[in-house]
């Protein structure tokens, strides 16, 4: 599933897309599917200008920066109606608009009424000319500093620096003043002990790591601080059920060189959790309990003292850093634990590749039952999507989807992060394109797989579509390059076949993943803000192409860093999602014979890996429909062509003088 | 010729270098070219203690971070022997060290004596560590703050923030100090205008441009701030000789939106230039002059009023900067005129082409020369040097090499920026390859190109590396992309034929270059502080391989971003540069047909473009030369090979069959 760009730049005017709202109609012409948020606006402006607050900025995170957060963290999406997973709105008194990504574009025309601007880029800079444009000198601008990272933060500061508009903290959310006893509860579900079976390593010998670089560190700091969710449970091998589709749990840790303090909900711990963390008290790996909304004073008290704290800029919120000295901060990017998690020690790696052949399973089973299914009428994208859903859902371990799975037919597919809703569902059909974007939680790891499929005569426009978005996959998957290459430098080679032709894709082109964690892990990817690929690293790669209206393509697999076979040890990707393309959308003639012969090795991998694991769940049929749909390509077609058409000529020449000798 | 790569992520360890100097020999060993530097020292020293400076600073730049620099601001060569263009120092009461890239590793081994620590990198965190282990806390780290950039200066705060150690700008420079009266003089030679048939607009014209953008931009400033010396070079399209190689003169411009302040030693002036520039008196498109030395004081008076104050912060000096009040500031990393004089108009794209054709002439009339005299052992690389710069001298407008001509034969071209000496100068040999990165300054172009050759039979890895960068430079130049798109992220192209066998180098891929002005014009380019590639644009393309004590590789052309063919306004390159590559170190096999296809459609760019400006130069035996070089390559020798080898079973099939009947 494909995370927005980080736009570094300003954005391109997006002078095609004209939005499908009208609300210079008489009537405003809405689709349905928008909804009306006159009175929360009112009630938000009431707030605000009761705060003298001229503009209030709302972001789509939670005070973890969580890409997925709980129902009761979803203010912009309760403010705006907007569903999409990222995004940021700022309040005027008299205006309102939300900036996203191009994923979500016309997604937020359908949801968005005619309060609502809608800005086409997440550019930081953008919002603060907005911003400045729509309030006065000497205005308040306000945000909760819990719901900002410090780079975002500092990003705001910068637009807004020098403009004699105020950038004004508030502890108070607003929005949650006015959301009031409607806004849900907080999580109560139980948080529970990975098995041991599941983990690459005991969180004894994590917190050990960690500690281990704390002493290495020139600047000896004394403590980590974690606020990422996936940090403090990667951490201690804990998983609970907070976020939908992220088994995580809403938490806090400050690991120190002597102690270990996890701000949490101690009665929603499991009894072996329990124990298992307490093991070791008294003693320095002995973790104490202390309630998660203590985290900001008992830190405060932590840093009154002679310490030095360390922490990731990314994703560590204002609200938490602006109670630790300057001079007491060791601030990096991302903390230790963030980066530790990131490399997959080779248990890790077993785990999530064992996880990629029975999800391939689930997978093929429901590229089978499509073929059949889909000419009968009896598929649309809804029942489709609960059909891979149930599919994994029968796979073992598997612990339910790892995201919203997006099964969207011809024109649907356009909108990148489309779901389908039991109320508004398409019929799949033999005559359009049918993009199917999901994945699964295993307890030994997470996936994430796109495949595309026509089960008709696509147009020449979509094949060639699709084999250049194909092109891009390859391409960046057979590449090979120097350890500590940045992602950012190297995701080109999944666009150049479609940039030959004047095509592109608006999103990033992948983003780490975890072992039963998040689907989009960080900081592993292929923008800006990523670290350096190194061995032991998963990423999603997964270009595509959308043509607004029509239809759209795009081609996921899961990857692993792996060293490649040149002398001097080089990385290269090692393909771990393991099912075929669509040969019916695949033009040859366009491969070139290295990308051809890529494509035979990973489908004998396939053969290889997921063959015997069919047989073993007897699914006779599947494992057919695998050998029929991973046959070896010919190799060199254009090759071929241009050697029959020489000797074609010849062996006519042959003919015709033989038939004259013989006449 | 390449620039170093700019160090996002921390280095690898150089642990296959070993240095040339042994330091820990009875007595030590020192190559004869280092510099004996222990009195220096010992006088910087002196005066660090004096000034309470534990640590000292000093950079290899001047006050407008230009990256050559007269003779006058070699601090750091004067105080090292080390005479690379990028380098910075640090002096401690007892240690010493230079930091600089893989460019520069080998030279800097070689002139540095046992005084100097090495340091592989120039990432500016790992100059903060090192600073940090080498002086205790409470320390004094000093710097010139009229040699650090804005963003340099914020780099090293950063590095030793929260350290307990103070960085502390002074304002004396400690070096001059030192140096005294040896220090040589200012410049005093003449600055004049540049012909109108040589300006691509006006210099009223071009300050309408940025006037105009001052008006438009949302935070209104009232003025922009021009510390490089090609921004003032440019803007008033006036020229000078302080600097080798750049024809540049000191100055700095304070451009407001009601008056131009023009910072010079006026008396330096050509009568012309001063007319031109005072025609306008008074009024708006008056500029006022003023003493160079007056421009910081002048620039405190006027950031006292109401006024915005808009500037680089990539090349603005700390001391500069700090005289303007935070909120008066409008920050980017390049100022308006820096990012005008980057995009090329017509008649400059066409000055610029211009000029090439007749830089190819005298690049072809050295590869021939070289052809005819290296194989009787009659040129060196000090002697090929002069001889390609008389070569140039002949052409019409030129004023002379942009750079010093780098001319290394065999090992010695393994050094990027190598340039020989009359003392040291190898032979050229048909046994070896031999490098040529020259370029010139005309008064309608700057231009800069690589070429490697070997005249006799090259080595099998020789030849497959010579291919490899080939290919890089050809798949960059003739790759298509969407308009902003950064260069760094491109850059890989031109990389990947290496990496796939495990190879890389070590420098920048690209610089932009200048109308008459710098060889590396930022900020053009492929390297993460530089700008969106914009059609009007030029850049070097210039992959190499290098392999330590044996041989070195570039292959660089200059190239104009364009328009590309596809629907959509994509872009891609046009090779401006009209020099064919050896023949003799291909390997046809490794190329693809559409790299072969590129190859053959610029060798006839190349027939027509300088084939006339041969026979108009009455070169004959170059115009041969010429002919016989851009001889088209067979396309898809490959595919050739595989139809000659079908036709031919056929063939011999049909001869004896004839044979056979006519017997």
């Amino acid at each position: 599933m494909p995370t927005g760009c980080a736009m570094d730049q300003p954005p391109q005017a997006a002078s095609a897309n004209t939005d499908i709202r009208n609300c210079s109609a008489d009537p405003p012409y809405l689709p349905p599917t928008a909804i009306n948020t006159t009175a929360r606006l009112a009630a938000l402006r009431g707030t605000m200008r009761a705060h003298s607050v001229h503009a209030y900025i709302v972001p789509s995170t939670d005070a973890h920066m969580s890409e997925y957060i709980a129902e009761r963290d979803s203010r912009l999406g309760w403010l705006t109606g907007f569903t999409g997973s990222a995004g940021t709105v700022v309040v005027t008194w008299d205006k309102a608009a939300l900036w996203t990504d191009s994923r979500y574009w016309i997604q937020a025309e359908r949801q968005l009424d005619c309060n609502w601007e809608l800005q086409r880029t997440t550019w930081i800079k953008s919002i603060g000319l907005w911003i400045l444009e729509a309030v006065p000198v000497g205005a308040n601008i306000s945000l909760d500093p819990f719901l900002f990272s410090i780079d975002t933060w500092n990003s705001y500061s910068q637009a807004l620096h020098g403009s004699g508009r105020t950038l004004l903290p508030i502890e108070t959310n607003l929005v949650d003043q006015v959301w009031g006893d409607q806004r849900p509860p907080p999580a109560s579900s139980e948080i529970y002990s990975l098995p041991a079976a599941f983990t690459g390593s005991s969180w004894q010998e994590k917190v050990a790591g960690i500690r281990q670089q704390m002493e290495q560190h020139v600047r000896r700091p004394t403590a980590v601080l974690l606020s990422g969710l996936e940090e403090t449970a990667w951490l201690f091998n804990l998983r609970g059920n907070d976020i939908p589709y992220n088994p995580v749990f809403y938490s806090y840790t400050l690991l120190t060189n002597t102690s270990i303090s996890l701000f949490v909900d101690e009665t929603r711990l499991a009894a072996a959790a329990l124990q298992s963390l307490q093991a070791g008290c008294p003693g320095p790996l002995c973790v104490e309990l202390q309630e998660y909304g203590q985290a900001r004073a008992h830190l405060r008290r932590y840093a009154q003292g002679n310490v030095t704290v360390w922490l990731g800029t990314e994703y560590t919120t204002y609200g938490l850093y602006g109670v630790i000295p300057q001079e007491k901060l060791l601030e990096d990017s991302y903390s230790p634990v963030m980066l530790a998690k990131a490399v997959k020690n080779a248990k890790e790696q077993e785990l999530l590749r064992a996880a990629h052949v029975r999800d391939a399973v689930a997978v093929i089973q429901y590229l089978l039952w499509l073929e059949k299914m889909v000419p009968q009428g009896q598929v649309d994208e809804f029942s489709g999507a609960r059909h891979i859903d149930m599919l994994r859902q029968a796979q073992e371990h598997n612990r339910g989807p790892s995201f919203q799975s997006i099964s969207a037919s011809g024109l649907n597919a356009a909108l990148a992060h489309y779901s389908p809703s039991n109320r508004s569902s398409r019929k799949l059909s033999v005559d359009e394109m049918y993009l199917s974007d999901t994945g699964g939680q295993y307890l030994d790891g997470t996936t994430d797989i796109t495949r595309t499929m026509h089960w008709g005569v696509p147009t020449p426009l979509q094949k060639e579509a699709y084999t250049r978005v194909l092109m891009g996959n390859i391409d960046l998957s057979r590449l090979i390059f120097p350890p500590n290459t940045a992602g950012r430098v190297v995701e080109s080679f999944a666009r150049r076949a479609l940039w030959n032709v004047g095509l592109n894709y608006g999103h990033g082109t992948g983003h780490g993943i975890g072992n039963f964690l998040s689907v989009h892990e960080w900081p592993v990817g292929f923008q800006s803000n990523n670290v350096p690929l190194m061995a032991g690293m998963f990423t999603s790669i997964e270009p595509g192409y959308y043509r607004d209206g029509e239809f759209g393509i795009r081609i996921e697999d899961v990857a692993l860093v792996v060293e490649a076979q040149t002398k001097k040890p080089f990385l290269t990707f090692e393909v771990v999602s393991l099912v075929p393309y669509d040969r019916n959308l695949i033009d040859l003639s366009l491969l070139s014979p290295e990308q051809i012969q890529y494509l035979n090795a990973y489908y004998e991998t396939i053969r290889v890996r997921v063959g015997p694991e069919l047989q073993r769940q007897r699914l006779e049929e599947e494992y057919r429909w695998l050998q029929r749909n991973t046959e070896p390509f010919p190799l060199g077609s254009a090759t071929t062509a241009t050697a029959t058409l020489g000797t074609l000529v010849l062996a006519s020449l042959l003919s015709a003088l033989l038939t004259g000798l013989q006449a």
